[in-house]
């Protein structure tokens, strides 16, 4: 099949890669119907991950059921099903426990930005749609793989309540997300980070009451002065460095919790002003399927749009100007049909 | 006055000091009838934390009010109070968001191992008896100065459930307050980390249901073996060590919470581990004034006794020897009578 593949440095590309094929009865092998690339995915691209040159990349997916092993029951082949990155039994200990992301069967969409990628564990993993879904709703759908999940767990991690007052940080596909779920959980006051215009419009179309453009010392002070200097209620960090997590712990009240998502690299964390002032750490990988269901289904009603963080569309063979412009912040997010 | 004073590492005295004085109006002064050594007194005994030589020791007593500031309204000399370690005026901004901790107005008891202590904000720190509490309850009483009410914050900030697994990392008085607290909240399993016997028997009184006195990788075994390999629901970090958070964060399960009341000194959080496996640290310095009245009245009704931590009691004299003997940890906790 093709697929996306990453060689090194920058250098992203399309590749004729062996089929995934069954290799557990409890797998199913989904035709990409679309994909993207993920903010993570710049981590590699840029160099900060360990990679293996040819290793095909990419985690977010919707397709097509094109065959099951021996033990999946749930769904078969031409069912139309949201691949959440992270696979998961959702029977195990852990899934009982909410905490899918540490599935005793834990696994991962290998190759999301290709013809075909593999499920592990597809009973457990895979949700599924009455039918193909209307073209208008496929971008949204799309996010009920990793990034809107993402942005909700971020939300729920960092107690965001009704009537209290939410900072995001970072201004990504999934720190868009994360000021939906904000709003979604009723935050009266929902603060975006972010000097790109037009992300500070999807921003305020998801329901940010504040935008801030300030970076650094000079961000921290806008939002202590949109807080009353007390600092928010809740604070979501959606980026992973170290920077962008010193200001999230800056602008969080004492007695609040930052929900983070963004993977940590090169983070120090300011456990002392944690401990004196009472700020919480949580959050991480996010348990996706947990989320998927209830968050698929405000996507299928229309109550929310979470798919308008696509301001791009390409085909699989184009990936690499994908990657490219998410790298040079010309897109917020890239769509990639196969 | 007669002081307890900090001269060096393992250098205490009782030394001749100024009485303190109310220098702001909301100022009490408390004659103290009993005061004690916590386990952080020993970080700068211990030459851990840096000292001014013939500094006074010790935030931890309960006392008589001997004078107030003129604005103080709620109290007034005679009374018997319970002095916060932390004072606050309970009604700023973070007070009102219960993070009395980070207090706009914030306070330390900074004699409490001496004749007299001077309280800054008295109407809000303070909690009186009706009259001197019973000399049986006396021990009990004092700790809510500190002690109980950091093992308490411990417990509510890794989230312990009715019904849940706790794990409380430390054994020292805030440990065996958190296993008291664990249990108050209604854990089913409470696991107390302790090698030392007569603090394995406190703990057993406060409720633990299980003890596992190995250290190091065969403590995490043996806690993860009595949790069927799952880990703990909650976890209690009651000392403060890299070694100790360590051992919390390899204890807690996914998606659970790390309660933190030790100080940390030279902690380095495991935050792959925390991202990956969505293990959450909340705490930090408690908000005493917050827990009193409850904690309080439990001590005061019979159902709680967390006077227990106490082994020893001391003149005031003697207070040298009841660092070296919580130091050599020969007491548990050390009550001082001036």
């Amino acid at each position: 099949m093709r697929a996306t593949t990453i060689h090194g440095t920058r250098d992203i590309r399309v590749s004729e890669v062996p089929d995934p094929v069954i290799t557990a009865p409890t797998d199913a092998i989904v035709k990409v119907v679309a994909g993207c690339i993920c903010g993570s995915d710049l981590w590699p691209y840029r160099g900060e991950n360990p990679i293996t040159a040819g290793d095909t990349i990419g985690h977010e997916c919707v397709g097509i059921v094109e065959e099951v092993g021996a033990e999946v029951r749930s769904f078969r082949p031409g069912d139309f099903v949201v691949v959440p990155f992270d696979h998961c039994d959702n029977t195990c200990r852990h899934c009982q426990n909410g905490a899918q992301n540490a599935c005793d069967n834990l696994g991962f969409t290998a190759s999301g930005q290709a013809e075909y990628t593999r499920v592990n564990q597809a009973d457990g993993s895979l949700v599924k749609t009455d039918g193909v879904p209307d073209a208008s709703l496929l971008a949204s759908v799309l996010t009920i793989s990793d990034v809107m999940p993402t942005g909700w767990h971020a939300a729920v991690s960092a107690g965001v309540r009704p009537g209290g007052t939410a900072v995001v940080v970072g201004d990504g596909a999934v720190g868009l997300c994360g000021v939906l779920a904000a709003s979604m959980l009723g935050a009266e006051t929902i603060v975006a980070m972010s000097r790109h215009e037009p992300r500070q419009q999807v921003a305020r179309r998801f329901g940010a009451t504040h935008v801030v453009a300030e970076r650094g010392e000079a961000g921290v002070e806008a939002v202590l002065e949109l807080t009353g200097g007390v600092g928010a209620d809740a604070v979501l960090e959606c980026v992973g460095t170290d920077a962008s997590m010193d200001t999230a712990f800056r602008v969080a009240r004492p007695g609040s919790t930052v929900g983070m998502v963004g993977v940590p690299h090169g983070v120090e964390l300011p456990l002392r002003r944690m401990f004196t002032q009472n700020i919480g750490l949580a959050g991480g990988m996010a348990p996706t399927r947990k989320y998927m269901p209830e968050l698929l289904a405000k996507v299928l009603d229309g109550s929310i749009e979470p798919g308008l963080v696509f301001d791009s569309t390409l085909p699989l063979e184009q990936v690499a100007d994908g990657y490219r412009a998410m790298d040079e912040r010309r897109a917020i997010k890239v769509l990639i049909e196969p």
